[in-house]
Parts: C-alpha cells; structure tokens; sequence
C-alpha cells in the first residue's frame, strides 16, 4: 500500500479527512502527549483552537489532518485519549508541492533546508528548524540568525539551479 | 420521525451539518442570547471562534452543528438575529459513543455521571456540571473537589461492571 | 467604609489591583462556577485569556479587578477554588465616569439604559442587557432590534438635556 | 460568465469552495499584503484563525472562501506569496441574501447603508463603515455617534417600506 | 519638552504607563479606526486580546502603551470613542535599543532597514514592511523574497560595520 | 544568596517582575526554544498571548515572570533571541502556596504528587504530568486513567493527615 504521506512529488490528495473534537472538560496539560501520540500514528497536521463553548467555558477544538484510510485508527485514539463522547469529520482534497532536502554549509555546520517546487519551479526555501535549534545550541548563536543565515544559503543554492 | 439528537446507542450520523457565521459588526453582548436560543432549537453543539478579519477587527466565526433536517430553521433565526448577510455550511458526519446515566452516592448527595462506551467498553466517565454545582453550593465544598470525588465515584461503579 | 463599588459619581480609584491566576491543569468547565462566585464576591470585573503554555498547553490566565480592600478574600477563594499554587498581582488605577441610570418607553415596554458622563457630558448611552433581552423573548422580537431601538431612546433622552 | 459575487438577489449558491492554509514559520507582518492582495482577487472572505500548533508555536491557520472557479488562481497565489507546503479545501454552499444599497441623509452628510433581505423582508440593516470613518473624521464626532446615527436613519427607510 | 518616543539612543523610560480598556459591547468594525487614530495621536503600541467575557461574551481588551504625559488625551480619546464607562491603567518602564535607519539596495530599488543596537553592537536587523509591499507591487514579485533579501543585504551592511 | 524560586513555604514574593515583549515579526517557530531557554535561566512563568496588532498583523505577546534580580539577564537574552527592539515590565507580588512532593503507588508503579498548602491546610493535589505520560506509555494506559487515578492516591493521601 502506497504511503501517501510520504509522495514527495507535487500532487493533489482526495482522500484526506479533517477530524475535529470539541472539548470542553479536559485537563489541559494532555495537550501535549496527546499531539504527540496522533505525530506517531502518522496524522498530517494537528492543531489546537481556542474557543468560547456554552457556560462560560474556554474550550478547545482539537483539529486533526489524516489520510482516510487511518481515521478510524485516529479516532479510536482519540475516544480513549480524549474526554469526547462524539467526534466529527469531513473530507478535504489536500494539494502538496514537490519536497526535496538539500543540505548548506553554514560557518557553524551543515543544515537541511526543505525546497518546494510548484510545476518544477522553487517557491518554498525552509530551513529545519531542529538542525537550526541544535546549531544555536553548539555555538551559543541567537536562532533567529541562524535560520536566516541558513535561508540564504538555500537562496543562494536555488539560484544555481 | 427519529430524532437523531437522542439516540442514546454508539452510532454514526451522517446527516449532520456544520453552519459557519462570520460576524464582524455584532455587538459581543449578543452572543449569551443567541447560544441559548440555538441550543433550545436543538442544535448539536455552538461555540465561538475569535478571529481577525479585514481592517484589523476582532471578528467572531459563530459555528454551529446540527442535524440537516433543522438547518434550514437554524438559518432563518440567524439571518433574523445576528447580522449576517452569507450563511455557508458543509456537510460533517458525526460518530458518537453509546451514553448511559448512573447516579452515584456521595458525602453531599446524589450526582450523575455520564458514561460514554465505545463497543460496549466504557471509554469515558464524565460527572454532571450542573449537579455538582449544585452540591458545591449547597455544602459550601470547592466544585473541584465535588468533581473529582464523583469522578472516583465513576471509576469504581465502571471496575464493577 | 464606604464601598467605592458603588460610587456612582466621576471618580479616579486608586485602591484597585489586578491579579492574574496562570492555570494549565483545570476543567475548563469551573470556569463558569467560578466567575459567578467571583462576581457575588464584589469584583469589578473578571475575564478570560486563552494563552499558550508551555508544552503546547493550551492554559488559562485568569484576570480579576477588585478593590485592595477585598484582595485577601478573593485570594483564598481562588486558592480553594482553581488548581494554582501561586497567584500574582499588581496595583491598578481605575476612572470610572458618571454613571446614571434612565427607563426608556419602547413599543414592547420599558428599558433601563446606562448613561455614562464624562465631566457632566453624556459619553456613553447603555442599553441594559438583561432587560433587552426580556422584551425580545416576551415580544418574539430579534435583541439587536430592541437593542437598537432602545439605545436610539436612550439618544432622544440625551438630547434633550 | 456569471460573476456569483455581485449577484445582489438572495440566492444559494452551492459552488463556494473553503481553503485553509496552515502556517507556523511566516512573518505576521506579510498577512496584511496577503488578505488585501486575496480580496483584490475577488475572493468572497479572508480570515485568520490564531491557533496552538506542535512544539508551542502560535501559529496561524488562513481561511479563504471563494467560488470554485477562481481557486486555482487563489491557490497559486498562496503558494508563492505565503510559506506553506500544502493546501486544503474542501466545498462549502453559501446561502446570501437579497442586498440593496441606500444611501440616508445625516446632519453630517450622506452615508450608504447596505440592506438585507431575506425573502423580500428586511432582516438587515448595516451602515457603510468607510462612509462613517469619513464622516466622522470630516466633522470630528465619534464614530459610535455617526453609526449609531446613521444606523437609525436605516431603521426609518425601513418602517417606510 | 522632550519628546521621548523619538529618542533613538538605547534608554530607559520609566514614565511609560499601559492603559486597558474592556469592552463587551462595541461593534468591531470600529476598532480599525480607534487604532489609527490612537497612532496619531503619538501613542507606542497599540493591541487587542480577544477574552472571554461574563455571560458568553466574545469580548475585547484593548492595550495601549503611551508616555504618562499624554495618558490623558488618550483616555479623553478613549471616553468618547469607544463605549467603556472606565478605564485602568499601571506604570510600565520600557527599556528601548538604540535606533539607525539605513538604506539598502536591491535588484528591485531601495529599502530602508531599521538596526537595532544593545550597548553598541548591532541585536536587531529589521527591513521596513512598507517599503517591501512597495518592492512586491511595483515588481510582481512575493513580499516573502523582497523582505528575506532585503534582510540579508542588512546582515551585510552589519558584518562590514 | 537565597533563591527565592526554590521556596518550597507559604510566602509572599515582592519582588517580582513581569516582563512583556510584543512581537508581529518574528517566526512562530522560535517560541518553543526561546521558552524553553527561558525556563532554564530560571524564570518562574512563560506564556504566549496571542493578540491583533496594527495592519491585520496577527502577533504574539510573550509574558515572562519573574525575580526582579534576575530581570536584566532575561532581557539580555530576549534582546538577542527575538526582533523586539522594546521591552517593557512592571512590578508584581505573588503569593505563592507551600509545596511538598508526596509520592503514591498505583497498579502501574510510582508516581509524585505536589501537595499544596494554604496556612497548612491542603488546598491542591496536583500529579506530577511527567511522571503520568511516563506510566500511561509504559502500560499502553489512558493518560487520563492514570492522572484521574494517581490524584485520587493524593486524595487518600491527604484524608490520612
């Protein structure tokens, strides 16, 4: 079975779906793991809206982007996990840009920087941000340079192609 | 005609929909009403999505989630009571757990507790809000610990089944 | 002791304080509960902020303006109410205006408005909530129309003063 | 073809089209250029949603509704304009209702107001903000005062119809 | 007199003051204007945080940070612009670096960057957003690479200095 | 020189601080390893507000609390870190509770508890998160089962005293 999440060529996905729990009564400190665990199980995107739900209560939207074919396994995870007794879903056509990695010299070390091409043709230049991180970390630099010295590099390199 | 809204067994609903409201010049006050009038109208679930829009305003997505066979009431007591002018929506299908009501004993008195099951399992125990508000005023107890006695009261009527 | 609370005249407060409570571990449902009691307490105001904590924590601060005088009482209440161990707090002044209150006469019945007076000059013209919505419910009337009728009486009053 | 955005008469119009755009690594200054560059291109609603996203970034989720037929153009334009790497949408119907525009006479000016009307009756009535900014920019009055003022000019027109 | 906020040495200022203003029932759309004209009138910041208010409100809280010696203004500003019936404020000291403007050139035209500077050595490298929109327009090229080589040309001009 | 973050009596802290940065152009992604930084110099809080700045920006005011004597060296490092070129703050008091770490048994192993004390009665029973996604991935348990049970451990705990 194909992977689709990782078809790194630009192409458009029909079978993706959206997930979304409300939930008004939870302890949010399980924010955290639960993210975490959904990364694990392979979801695309995860994200957390703050909302004003009935009564008063600051409540949140836990918005989850899956491949169709593990939403049940989503959701089943989300029913133990979470403290929802119902959850909701509609499906989305998700359109991705053509991924590649190339790696920069930077005067700290080699960086990853992710390029996306529409139709053959770079339009996205960014950085890793966990090699940026690990860079800042070694040689006690500010991230913010870092991570703007790695973009120009991937500039720089897009520019020879 | 089966209502929907209280089928109390685990089952999926595919005849639901979600209504989207932008609101962008709506005195803040209203909203206390407007939700209280939904859910009397048999609505699902309403919250409130605080957002930016255009010309730096504060805006609110008003969401609402309800069978099809209401949306079309819902919609008329929007377009009369909020300001909008465009009402979209989107068809969502809705899993829900079985539910059941159990009543437990506590120092204070009497409380429910909603029981969610996923297969027969149960996956979720959730005191009743009101009730213990009830007890904690009535008895002068801080509401979190009125909760959590009753949540404990939960958890061991769930290892008696 | 005079209750500054009830000051209805333009005045500057210098006895006020605002404190914060950052909570990441409560049910959001307590917060209704706990904003109620806080107002049956004598505080001037109370809301809400949805922040981001640390590991993705979708937490709470908690903000509550009151009198210095009643500083002590509301802390212990929310030390035996919410989940904090520690709840911070700094001086604030406050500068109310003039507040009076008017009874317009609509078509549906009378309404109470707020006039606020800035050095005996009419600034803000209120119509009370709580008493539009009683005349939208008995008069089957949509509350922005009676809100805004009534605050169009509340301009007439001002006129002609 | 049909341009569905200036259709003034009430109508449903089943061809709208949500995208939403996830984005955790754009400078928040862009999104001004971005949602005005988004309405220039006759999308019908732009908005911004302030969401919690993995390793507690505050990210922000762009939502854009247009017709179908112009979201191939307002996808291109999001792939070079924002940062992202992927694209979602998934179909929306809107149901709009019957505009007109009036224009009302104050004791500052004229000013439009833009009428709702939902099966041949009025339900809306909204004051043109940029008539009101100007009018109380050119004579030095509250902007509470013209739109409250013009607001009730709307009402009167109403009653007369 | 001095005026501080155009003081572009590094310095402390310690008769800052931020201002808050609550707002539960104010139309949103008015919030652009209330902004542009607090600018003008020499305020330092200006922002809102969305909160959830008593009664379900989706309300506002408005900040502005300003000079103590023009708070009153501000507030006389704030009385009759907005719809508040009072307003806090509490003293801030704002520690500001030292400010340089300098002028880069690209394949597009000139940009203006702003530098910050902490004790002498240059922290901050900021392209001027409005003059990037200018170079996006005027060239059809995206704000993301106008900003991102404008920034770049700063570091330059840093690491020669 | 006594460090007053590692207080574990009841006391009243007068010299605190509130440091607040507003940021509208600094990528989302930096907060996590500038948060993280932040707690290990020692800072006693850190949140994230997310707000609406000027020109539709959708910015971040990041909150930082903590010891007065250690207010410059925070500084530092936001001046470094971030792209503010102001930082601004204000004195806070914070009472924090007395805390002591009980440690429980459940069927899954040990976990810590922070007990905390309001003039020596116990006011919160707080399970240590960590320790709880530890035991709930060990034993494939509901982080939620595992909290809910290890605090009512703290419960029992706290009636034997």
């Amino acid at each position: 079975m194909k992977n689709m999440k990782n078809n790194l060529n630009e192409h458009i996905d029909k079978q993706m779906v959206k997930i979304e729990v409300s939930l008004d009564d939870m302890n949010p400190e399980f924010y955290g793991y639960i993210m975490e665990q959904l990364f694990s199980m392979g979801v695309n995107d995860v994200y957390i809206v703050q909302v004003i739900m009935k009564k008063n209560r600051p409540g949140q939207v836990l918005h989850i982007l899956c491949r169709e074919e593990i939403r049940e396994k989503v959701m089943d995870f989300l029913f133990l996990e979470t403290t929802t007794l119902g959850i909701r879903y509609t499906p989305y056509t998700v359109h991705r840009l053509e991924r590649t990695f190339i790696e920069v010299e930077t005067e700290w070390g080699k960086c990853t920087v992710k390029i996306g091409k529409r139709e053959g043709k770079i339009v996205q230049i960014a950085p890793e941000y966990e090699d940026c991180v690990r860079l800042a970390k070694e040689h006690q630099v500010p991230i913010k340079w870092v991570y703007d010295l790695v973009k120009e590099k991937g500039y720089q390199w897009a520019k020879e192609q």
